[in-house]
This record gives structure tokens, sequence and C-alpha cells, in this order.
């Protein structure tokens, strides 16, 4: 993998046969490309997409999101061993808004798992860089169906960063699973409300030593708050447990679980359903980003903007109006 | 006010100087032309929106939210009355973007405040239709300023509907109060964390009777609720407070803290600064709506996503090559 940003690129089909005979050298410069802003990349890397997309799709997604601190790459690390203990092939991917790629990044994702990254089964790419949290949830979308085309059938979207990516992650998942700590509030969590409605499984982590008891209360509480919730469409009732990322207890059971869920929404149908919801979404995101990327991205747009700005604060026109005459001027720049 | 949907439309100026008198006919009928979607009234509304513009603004914007059974129509009954007898003039909007506005809505409206209905003072219209809540806020918003053109120094702006139309109301307004009850958890009432951190000041209302007690307490576990949330930019400390708006009692001291929060946030400059933001929002808004009406008003484009979603869902075609491919199809429209 080292060294991809300097070698010259190859012609589509390389890639996509690289990543179809699942080559990791040529499945990590593919997702370089598809991270690539540069135009000619990214005419490539549509190429590349549209042809390994019917081989794409073959996995359970898993977003699995938490604070810093709660010990997620602990409990991925124990995780991704687990599943390829059972024969599975892995890729973790991440959606950090706020990263800037680098190669120090990317030495700091191998770092942190690192028993995971020695591992063949596991593939582990870190956050694209962005400026906008809608680019690197493209980008980290299809990177998704790479490693799917790759072969990998558990994949792992990790958050990094806070806020708005969980809804990102959720949004391209068939699961998804909170990291929690038994002993503090939400609040000092930074857990919104909103995350917790999305969670299909809340798993309390560091469970072990003197932590035991209050985790198993901190369960208990969650269990009981979860109640709260409507029935999600999924028909699931969202899971508590308790695991210890370090000891490597309660891990197998989230899998089992998570088996579980699978085989409830292969059957009711909630599966396809979801997905291919995700996916139209997906569509309407891109178009909508396209929009403002085509308007706000004119000069001329802009400029006429600051004008505005300032007579509508002076009240010399109404922001109606304002937002009238801009878009006849788009309008016809065309 | 009656008949004015049969009437004949009169000429712009007929309408401004109407509404600058304070003449509650015409601006009845003014507000009847910002609400309609002919393109004539829409050109007329603009013209007329324009004028009153630099006669707008000289009110405090009252956001008054909470969920069906907390008593609002009551307290805003009590509230309105309170205000005229200070020698106010009070504006009360609503915004419900779920409701189609019919004479039988009118007149549900007016029954609702039957009291304040029959006060000179008080001006009382009800939420205009519409099919977005982006639409149904613009045109409240515009309708808050031909009021305060009209004279209406205190507008009060209230949900109906439940969900997203709190954040336009916030939007809007200077003062945003939360009518909440005692003994029932947040979830039950309906009210999103989201919410409670907009609030300015939450109102316990029907606090009387055997229902005392349980407000206080309630009140106090509000108090400390609203520690938790960081101070917000107006560097007002949100309050709590009960009352009972059948009774009629804790209803001045509202009034007051209000004035003490206009005395804060004139002093330290937040009232027009979070006014010029709201309007450049505003601004941004249209902007944004006009786009994806511009973009999906289209007949061509909206036959062609119907088939893109097909294709997309099928795997025929990526999720962000089908966007691309109607953007350039949009493009070459113009």
């Amino acid at each position: 993998m080292k060294n991809y940003k300097s070698k010259n690129r190859l012609n589509a089909a390389e890639y996509i046969n690289g990543v179809l005979a699942g080559d990791r050298v040529l499945l990590s410069r593919a997702i370089t490309i598809i991270e690539s802003n540069l135009t000619s990349d990214k005419k490539l890397a549509k190429e590349i997409i549209q042809s390994i997309l019917p081989n794409s799709g073959n996995s359970i997604r898993i977003g699995i999101t938490g604070v810093p601190g709660v010990g997620k790459s602990t409990f991925i690390e124990a995780f991704g061993k687990l599943l390829i203990s059972k024969g599975h092939k892995v890729a973790i991917l991440s959606i950090d808004p706020s990263s800037q790629r680098s190669k120090g990044s990317i030495l700091g994702d191998k770092t942190r798992m690192e028993d995971l990254a020695n591992l063949d089964e596991a593939y582990i790419r870190p956050s694209a860089s962005g400026d906008t949290l809608g680019g690197v949830a493209n980008k980290t979308g299809e990177t998704m169906f790479l490693c799917e085309a790759a072969g990998y059938d558990v994949i792992l979207v990790e958050t990094v960063g806070v806020g708005q990516s969980e809804t990102a992650v959720h949004s391209m998942t068939d699961f998804f699973l909170l990291l929690m700590l038994a002993g503090a509030g939400d609040e000092l969590q930074g857990i919104k409300k909103g995350i917790m409605e999305m969670a299909d499984m809340l798993v309390i982590n560091k469970a072990d030593g003197d932590n035991v008891k209050m985790s198993q209360m901190a369960k208990r509480q969650y269990q009981n708050a979860l109640h709260i919730f409507p029935l999600s469409e999924s028909g699931w009732s969202p899971l508590v447990s308790t695991v210890s990322a370090i000891k490597n207890t309660g891990i197998e059971w989230v899998w089992d679980e998570i088996g579980n869920y699978k085989k409830l929404v292969y059957t009711n149908g909630y599966f396809v359903k979801n997905r291919n919801r995700q996916k139209i979404q997906w569509m309407y995101n891109n178009i909508n980003d396209s929009l403002k990327e085509l308007f706000y991205g004119s000069k001329d747009i802009s400029n006429e903007l600051t004008d505005l700005e300032e007579k509508v604060i002076s009240s010399e026109i109404s922001p109606v109006k304002a937002a009238e005459n801009i878009i006849k001027k788009f309008k016809a720049s065309f």
C-alpha cells in the first residue's frame, strides 16, 4: 500500500479486475482514486464503481459509534478478530469529516488496531478527507462497495468525529451499534437522544474489574430507557449488553445477536427495503449537493450574495426578493 | 374581514397605505395576497412587502410552543389580554405545515380565543396553507412584517403542528417560550431535547388546584435539567416558571421576565445580531427552496428521476452516477 500516491494511474479495467480478485494493493489504489478530487480521477472512479456495482452488497454493514474514550478501537479489534476466527473477511472504514487524510493518520489507525491490521482477512482504511460531511460520506459509501466487491463480507463503519457523522453512518449501514460507558450520564457522554433512538444495540464497554456492577446497573437503566422509544420499523427491539473489549468478554454475544437481527430482517423484508431506501436517499443527497455546488460554486453568484446580504440587513431589500433576484441571475447564467 | 376572498384585488398602494394606517380589513387582505399561490398575487405580494419593509421590525417577537393539551390557547388568551391591558397591540400568528387553510380553521381559531378575538388591539391570524414547512414559514414571516407595519408591537408566533415547526418558529422570533405540564416526562410530552435547548423560558401551565405541588416539583427538576445545557449566545439563562392560564396566575411574571430579556439583549447587542442573522438565514432558505423548486418542479426531471430510482435499486447505475446524469440534463435544459 506504500507509495501508491506516487504511482501512475492504471486503466479502469486493471483496478476493476484487481478489486474483484481481492488484491489489497489494487483495492487501496482504487479507493485512493475514489477519494481524489482531480477531475480525471473522478471520471475514472465512476467507471470503476459502475463496473463493480453488481458485485457489491454481499455483506452485513455495521455502524459503530461512541464518544472518544469509550474504547472503540479496542472493541473493534476484539470484534474483528472474533469475526475473522469465524471465517469472515472484515473491512473497517471510518467517517470523520474533520480529518485531513495524511500518512500520519494512516499510521495512527494502523497502530491503534495493530493485531487486527496484521491479519490478511482485515482491511483497515481511515477516513477520506473532505470539505463536507456529505462528500466524505459519499466516498466512504463507495469505498464500502469496493470492499464488498473485493470479498469483505463484514463492513464496520465507525465514526471518528462527533455529531452529524453518526447520522451519516446510520444511513449507510444495516445495523447500528452504540458503544457506551457505565457511570456517565448521557449528557456527559455527548450522546444525543436522537443517536440513541437509531441504535439497534447499546454496548456498555469496560464492564470489567470494579466496573462490572455499575455496568450491570447501567444496562438495566438503558433497557428501561429504550422502552419509551417507539418500535422501530425493522421490527427489532434494541438490545443492551455489557462487554469488556480488553478482557474479550461479551463480544461473541454481540455477533450472535447481529445474526438474529439478520435472520429477522431477511425474513420480514426490511433488509432489502432499507438498502433500497438508502440507495435512493444517496442519489438524492448527491443531487442536492450537486445543485448547491452548481449555485454556490459560481464566483458571480457568491459576489452577488455578499452584496445582497448587506442589502437584506439594511432592510433595503426583503430576504424573499433578494432570493428571487439571485435565482433569476442564476437561470440567466446558463 | 369576511368575504375578502371574493373581492377583487386592489393595487399595491392601496394595500400599503391601508396596512400602514393600521386598517385591519386591508391588513387581512394583504396577508391573503402574501399567502396566495397565484403568480399575479406573488408579484403584488413582493411589491407590498418591499414597501412596508422599513416600517417593520418594531416589535418583540415571541415564539410559543408546546404539545396539544398543554393549554396553549388558554395561555395565549390570558397573556394577550394582559399585554393589551398594558397598552400593547398584539398579533397572534401560527405555523402549522399540516393545515389546509379554510373558513373552518379560521372560525376554529376565533372560537378558541374568543375573548381575545373580540378586542380591537388583538389580531389573530391562523396558519397559511402550504406544501412545505419552508413555504409556510416564509409566509408567516412576511405576515409578521405586515403586522408590525400595521402597528402591532408584540407578535406571538405559535406552533400548531409538532416537530420541525418549532425550529421554524425559533428561527423567526426573539424569545422562545416552551409550555409544559407537570407530571409528564419529556418523552410523554413529545418534547425533543433539541426543543428544550432552544427555550428561553419553560412555563409549566395548569399549576392550579391539586396540581400546584407537582408543578413546583417539575419546576425544580427542569431548573436542574437546564443547567446541563451550555450558556446560550444571548447571555440569557433560561428560566422556569409555573402559571395557571385559567386562574390567570403567574402570567405577569412571564411578561416581566421577557422585559428583562429585552433589556439584556438590547444592551449586549444580541437582539440586532440575532435579527440580522435571521434575515440572512431567511434569504438562504428561500434560495435553497427556489433551487429545489427549479429542479424538482420540472416535469422532465421528475420523469427521469422515476426511471433513475428503478435503475439505482436494481444496481444498474450507482447513486452517484445517477445524480451526475440528472444534473447534466438539468444544466442542458436552460
